[in-house]
């Protein structure tokens, strides 16, 4: 095989049938993905969670994770988030023309690795290569089907009383990136949360507790999802500011650059809302998975205030927590 | 609304949340989709076909399509090769920091346009923006579920005898990208033939005709999909030349280019194999439709030659139809 890729490798033809039997095939392998026909044919539950994701990281490789590895545990959270049991994937790739072929192995590789932790499968894909300069070396779409076995889960369920927790620290996603583009020393020291959530998930749901809602944090962290809650439940949110696992590292970056951790993204968290007198149950539960074990109970949903989401300090003051809005953060997942 | 795409737009906060509310759900309004949870939720067949394409044409708006018909049309295609009906779609915007407005809406009208000849609809998405330069001006990605109705479609199926069709004259859409982008002067006369072939896929099905293979012949073209079939059914396949549809423009641009048509891609046509006394059935069925009205038989699957294409002349002689290899046209699709 050629070192780079070419922009044969995206024509169509022959050496197109190549890139995917003697590349892609070696690592996603399995019967309903060789057949290589138009659409793969599936057998599923009737009801089921879809969703899609593109993923257009820089850089591709990073501390905890690589694009690879986050197109796969990206979308399974996703289905993951809705209560279903992560099946089937689609992965498109757009690849630049020149791009080593080493590093998509790794890519690939990582996304093979990352698929075994919940035994969802790539069964569909298309590979395009375009020109050198028509796109920033990788990009890759993954779109996944889930069987719902929890249904009703929804971000317009929350009441006044409810409870909020979340599965760890906050911020690691983000703080991870930028650190890491900006060249900031600390760098060595913060690694992105990426991971597939669907095992703990999974623990949640076999232990019965009832779960309302469920997201995870990516894109403008945990501030996006508290606050679009708010408005689509049209309730307030009362959160207790220190009760948030914030790590060290990831806070003194922020106070470095001026930013909150809670606007920053996650990829490997997710916050849970559940009725009251299940939160120790579902913490309880949280803590055992090695993916929750810096879980907590960090505030609950209130009648007043609706439409916002407050932070209550430790010494009682009360200021709101802005959604996020304005550039952010390009290019972080 | 700002007349450009700014990063904002890509955060993941309240300026995604707009365009997603004013422009995307503007035109792909639906229950479903407006839930705007993790995943949509669906309730399907329990057999279903699942397919992605994505798209990175260039030029974005061209003679009979654009960007957003052509990733409608494209994953229908798909779906309906398998002998299902396109229900649910994915898609997912990666947009470069300042394309405009307008344009965006452009594409995403006529997305909407080109789903109403279907029924199928957009269920689910995602938008990202990425800094100018990181990619050339859009990218889409759809991700497409369909029911299927017509089982046991597949590229191994061809047997000694089998008869193939085409739904119409090939290389309209290579041809017409590639006139556009050389600036050649035909270009006026070549359009796309860009379309969603499921209301011709459903009269086939409907006829009761049996369907042994059938694929759009997208990259690679009218080449691509034979030889495959060729290989994957370890047959042989006869074409008689002169009964392939080609329009004297498109025929006209080849011999100026030194290309053969049946190596550009179509975006609106379909190849089909029927057991031998079945093709006046099909033909007449294809004929009726508007999809199809150039429709024609072409040849047959023989058992010798196996695993290769041949090319039989008006006069009698025989030459193999290699299969597409090499740089063939990039981002035509
Ligand atoms: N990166 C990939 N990983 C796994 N499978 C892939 C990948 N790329 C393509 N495939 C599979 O290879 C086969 C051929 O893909 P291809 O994209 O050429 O088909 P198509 O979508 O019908 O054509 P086009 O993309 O030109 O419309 C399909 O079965 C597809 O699922
Ligand atoms: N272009 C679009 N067209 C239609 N719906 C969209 C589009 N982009 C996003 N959406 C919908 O808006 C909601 C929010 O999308 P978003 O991508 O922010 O969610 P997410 O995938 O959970 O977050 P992230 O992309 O940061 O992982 C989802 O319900 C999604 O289906
Ligand atoms: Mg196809
Ligand atoms: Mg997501
Ligand atoms: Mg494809
Ligand atoms: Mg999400
Ligand atoms: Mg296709
Ligand atoms: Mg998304």
């Amino acid at each position: 095989m050629e070192n780079r890729i070419l922009l044969s490798h995206g024509g169509g033809g022959e050496e197109t049938q190549k890139l995917i039997k003697n590349l892609f095939f070696k690592y996603f392998s399995n019967p309903i993905l060789e057949k290589m026909e138009d659409a793969a044919v599936l057998n599923t539950n009737s009801k089921i969670a879809f969703t899609t994701d593109s993923f257009t990281i820089s850089p591709i490789f990073f501390k905890g994770g690589d694009i690879g590895k986050l197109s796969i545990a990206g979308t399974v959270n996703d289905i993951a988030m809705m209560g279903a049991k992560p099946r089937f994937l689609s992965c498109s790739f757009i690849i630049e023309e020149g791009f080593p072929f080493e590093d998509l192995e790794k890519i690939v590789k990582s996304m093979s690795e990352e698929m075994k932790k919940t035994e969802v499968k790539i069964v569909t894909g298309d590979t395009k290569v375009v020109p050198k300069g028509s796109v920033d070396k990788i990009f890759i779409n993954t779109t996944g089907i889930g069987e719902i076995i929890y249904d009703g889960i929804s971000a317009s369920n929350l009441e006044e009383g409810d409870i909020i927790l979340v599965s760890g620290s906050i911020g690691d996603h983000g703080a991870c990136i930028m650190a890491q583009r900006e060249d900031i020393e600390m760098e060595s020291e913060i690694s992105s949360d990426c991971a597939s959530l669907w095992p703990l998930v999974k623990d949640l749901i076999n232990s019965g507790v009832k779960i309302k809602a469920m997201r995870d944090p990516t894109r403008g962290g945990l501030s996006a999802v508290l606050n679009e809650w708010a408005n689509q439940s049209k309730i307030g949110i009362e959160i207790e500011e220190e009760k948030i696992p914030i790590k060290d590292e990831v806070q003194g970056l922020c106070e470095l650059l001026g930013l909150e951790a809670y606007t920053l993204a996650n990829e490997g968290k997710l916050v849970l809302v559940v009725p009251k007198g299940e939160e120790e149950k579902a913490l309880d539960i949280m803590l055992k998975s090695p993916l929750g074990k810096d879980s907590q109970i960090i505030g609950k949903v209130i009648s007043d205030y609706k439409g916002k989401v407050i932070l209550k300090s430790s010494y009682g003051t009360r200021r709101i927590m802005e959604p996020p809005a304005g550039e952010l953060l390009p290019r972080i997942c």
